[in-house]
């Protein structure tokens, strides 16, 4: 681990929300917010703003506030998304297709790069525009080990995420958003962010069953 | 708001990582668990799971544990997904069609019972087996109204999601999984769960940054 080691996760996903509201702010053509402005927008105290951007050293200035464009260039050089991440995507179902062309992931600084199926059928067919062809799995090592790619997007059946995953940790993948419904097992050094949509339908039907509706 | 008013959000999210977690653990013949085994797969204090799981009621016995069936049976009635609630979804590009076949929502207790779309080129069409038939967006209101269907999951561009919005929580929604990347504007007593699949990544960016590779 290097200089960010003592951040503690939450800190970190906080990040992610700064920086959407900061492009949010920037886009009303706001050029200077306080703690307690991005605070409110995101229901955290202003207490806990200030807290999160002092572990990256200081940023803002009494009675000013932060000047937003620097504060968005600042975090995303923190979240490493001030530069483009090729990223692979394995399994070309619904999802998957979905996912090569979601807007959200180019716009942020990830670009799909390189696809594996390991359906025949698709071998050599794109999807979207301009979009990489898609492989045959047995290539993913060699690409990897060429491109040096080292973000992985799962959407493949739960049956064989685990198979698929181990065979990207050899090549050299280091994190994984995954979308099977599966725990992968991984070892130290490697991340995974588990994507489970129904946790967020959970979390609005047991709003809706607090509201006595 | 009813009797869940007093209970921290994070506590409501944390209840669906407990809730998959048990799942795992009855899948893996485990009987009774300790708050220390349940912290120790999630990464969180057995404290935590204790406070957290307090709020709901008493559960557990001293020196036992937890009996694992019955508290999955417990948090999915505190959840609201002890039951099948039904949900629209709005907007059937790629990513509509994923979601309409997502396997990991049925399974949870949510079903997709109403589809709708402003491309009546798509207008009676259905997608996946026995799936719904897509409806016109003029359709709306009078099928929420019919249906009491109080959940929607919204995957059209961001220019019209906030119209498209507004029709549903006037229909009587309550409840939005949003994916298109813009930030909802709904009254009091609507909840939305933004979906931004590229805060994912970001964290995962972030992790190989601190690793230093």
């Amino acid at each position: 681990m290097g200089k960010h080691e003592s951040i503690p996760t939450p800190a970190v996903r906080r990040l992610s929300l700064y920086l959407r509201q900061l492009e949010a702010f920037r886009d009303s053509n706001l050029r200077t917010v306080s703690s307690k402005q991005l605070g409110q927008a995101l229901r955290i105290t202003d207490a806990q703003v200030r807290k999160d951007l002092a572990y990256f050293g200081q940023f803002g200035q009494p009675g000013i506030g932060y000047d937003v464009e620097e504060l968005i260039t600042k975090v995303r050089q923190i979240l490493g998304t001030d530069r483009t991440w090729p990223v692979l995507l394995v399994g070309t179902g619904n999802l998957g297709r979905a996912l090569v062309s979601y807007k959200g992931f180019q716009s942020k600084g990830f670009e799909v790069v390189a696809i594996f199926d390991d359906n025949p059928a698709l071998h050599g067919k794109a999807f979207g525009e301009n979009g990489p062809k898609v492989l045959p799995m047995e290539m993913l090592d060699a690409v990897v080990k060429d491109t040096q790619i080292r973000l992985a997007i799962l959407s493949v059946p739960a049956t064989v995420a685990q198979s698929v995953t181990d065979i990207m940790i050899a090549a050299g993948v280091k994190g994984i958003l995954n979308f099977a419904p599966v725990a992968l097992q991984v070892p130290r050094g490697v991340n995974v962010s588990n994507v489970d949509l129904a946790v967020h339908l959970e979390q609005l039907s047991f709003g809706i069953g607090s509201s006595g509706v």
